[in-house]
């Protein structure tokens, strides 16, 4: 019985290479993961989960029993969601829930395409993904501060891709989606069980697993949450079960870690990237500092009722400002530095901003903070 | 290391419960696989597979190398499509890979929403599937033998879903598109390798694993491939990691079977499966034929390639026709049967005939004929 070969996936970072920071691949995490041994390893017999059905009698057929189960256990562990009184439903990673959220609030009571929106900066994919196939049920309306009317759909996203800021809706009467992939304590101090109508989340973004393409979705209304299920019938025919069985037991080995003796960090997955996250940022924060042209969002300390302390944030990327006249175009100007970003145009910010990722390999970060060392 | 805990998945059937046959769950390989031991079995440590990334400088970035690898051996092994010179891409089930296809040749050229067909009965997922989102970018238009345009995409499904047909384009001129998720040996004789321009399969009904999610197609031209790619990063930025492993091990056990000795049907699963469908399809003709108010679509003898031997076409469902005058719901009367079946109205056929899937468990199989050989 051999073990799965690994993938070429992305080539290593070296001192001449690309660094890649553009995509959020959590490739960070890869290091907790390889000191877990056999806890968070998954069998999966020839024979086993081959049918369509995963809980026929449930509510979500495709929904594995046990993924269920551990994404409650790690909500009640961390603290950053309430999951009593939720349906949770499973999908391929939170894009195809986002997809699933806005078709089953959609199109307005009027028939025409319900206006989705998000304050500015948002996520770059909240536009292509509304817009890829010009549904007729729904359409991208752009930044949620400038939008003059209360018939939308708002994507709330706390902490906020790309910014880091903490965030609740500003339309007063849209229909707001939670999209709580940060929210956890590794980024973020945990404030309170949040408990909105519609609330996603990933498991890339939280334990470091994205190749396994798999998100949740806390739903309080019943109904939302069965158009949602039939929005990943007609889309998918619902979502692998291998990742599902392996998210399991992934979450399961996050939670039992801590009830783990010795309590250290290599059986505390969160401990682990909180340390990470604040080394990473003190560096970042330090170079930035001493080179002068560049600027960073505040930190924005909170007291984590998960750590029991006050903690800075620290975002999963960095929303970098070059605050000089000289560059337009940051982008372009840090990829001829051989750093990959993605540029604040795409959040529907300016060209002067980028937003790097701070979740990859200790190498590619290492190099990123050299690289960004030498432009003083 | 623990094995994996079996999901809930369908309660068994007895006597008395309702034999669900309305899907194509394709429980019936179980068998198979609980006989292939380790060969079949993956294991998928913590650290591995975590990022977003199969193959970053590949031509598909989420495509698992050894998957395509995997696929590429198997239809060489069976002869069913040419391979050589055409892209392989990978899609969550082909249900996706369907969508990234119209996605990819849609509009029409002059910006209108681009037709889909298909040749009644059809697949009763296809209307579904185009429509769900009414998109500006195609539209379902119905049966393809009705239809009196060329502008359009066909879908070829062949052997047919529902009624088992051997299909070529109807349409002279428009896109077609083929479907090729029964053009396995088990089903249709193999007749010649298959060298169209888009053909799509699936996992679920070759080896049975449904629980994967995982398609893949063939694709010739470059462009189009790069617009499916497309699709697939926007609704779910690429496809489970840990499904594409477990299916190229899957798929690897399927061709080295053989090559092991003996050239027992254990290790043969086209052999397994083909035995099956035959000693089925006998069961339900005979029933059929006892009974003398059902009809069933002839069965289609061919030379095939892969076995070397003339056989009769054993579809993995039976399309079964309702003769007498005095039912013109057959799916509500089979029903009242406790037998779960799809209409013929959800194929763009009438209600006298319904879809009967044929490849559930024996236990499910075995009371369906029971039921059936009581309605004399």
């Amino acid at each position: 019985m051999s073990m799965v070969e690994a993938s070429t996936g992305k080539p290593p970072v070296t001192h001449d290479s690309i660094v890649n920071l553009d995509h959020g691949d959590p490739t960070m995490y890869q290091a907790f993961w390889r000191g877990t041994g056999d806890r968070a390893t998954i069998v999966i017999p020839g024979s086993q989960t081959m049918s369509y059905f995963s809980d026929v009698a449930g509510f979500c057929w495709f929904l594995e029993p046990q993924f269920e189960t551990e994404v409650r256990r790690l909500h009640r562990l961390v603290g950053n969601a309430v999951e009593e009184g939720y349906h949770v439903l499973v999908g391929t990673g939170s894009t195809q829930l986002f997809q699933a959220v806005i078709y089953a609030l959609s199109p307005a009571a009027d028939g025409t395409p319900m206006n989705v929106v998000s304050p500015a900066p948002y996520y770059s994919s909240y536009p292509s993904v509304t817009n890829y196939l010009t549904s007729g049920l729904y359409r991208w309306a752009g930044d949620a501060n400038t939008f003059n009317s209360d018939n939308c759909i708002e994507l709330v996203c706390s902490p906020n891709n790309p910014d880091g800021g903490i965030r609740k809706a500003v339309v007063k009467s849209g229909r707001a989606v939670h999209d709580l992939a940060y929210y956890w304590p590794q980024y973020t101090a945990i404030t309170e069980a949040a408990n909105h109508d519609i609330m996603l989340f990933t498991v890339s973004k939280c334990t470091g697993h994205a190749g396994t393409r798999l998100g949740w979705a806390l739903v309080k209304d019943k109904e939302v949450a069965l158009r949602m299920i039939k929005f990943i019938e007609l889309n998918t025919i619902g979502v692998s079960k291998d990742s599902q069985l392996r998210a399991a037991k992934i979450l399961r080995a996050v939670t039992n870690g801590y009830d783990l003796s010795p309590a250290v960090e290599a059986n505390r997955l969160f401990h682990f990237a909180r340390r990470q996250m604040v080394e990473r940022w003190n560096k970042l924060r330090a170079v930035v500092a001493a080179t002068a042209i560049f600027s960073l969002p505040d930190d924005l300390p909170g007291y984590c009722t998960f750590f029991k302390e006050t903690i800075a944030s620290t975002a999963p990327f960095a929303w970098l400002r070059y605050e000089k006249e000289d560059v337009d175009d940051l982008e372009g100007f840090l990829r001829e530095e051989k750093i990959m970003t993605r540029g604040g145009t795409r959040f529907g910010a300016d060209g002067r901003v980028v937003r790097v990722s701070m979740l990859d390999t200790d190498e590619a970060f290492n190099v990123f903070i050299e690289r960004l060392a030498s432009l003083t």
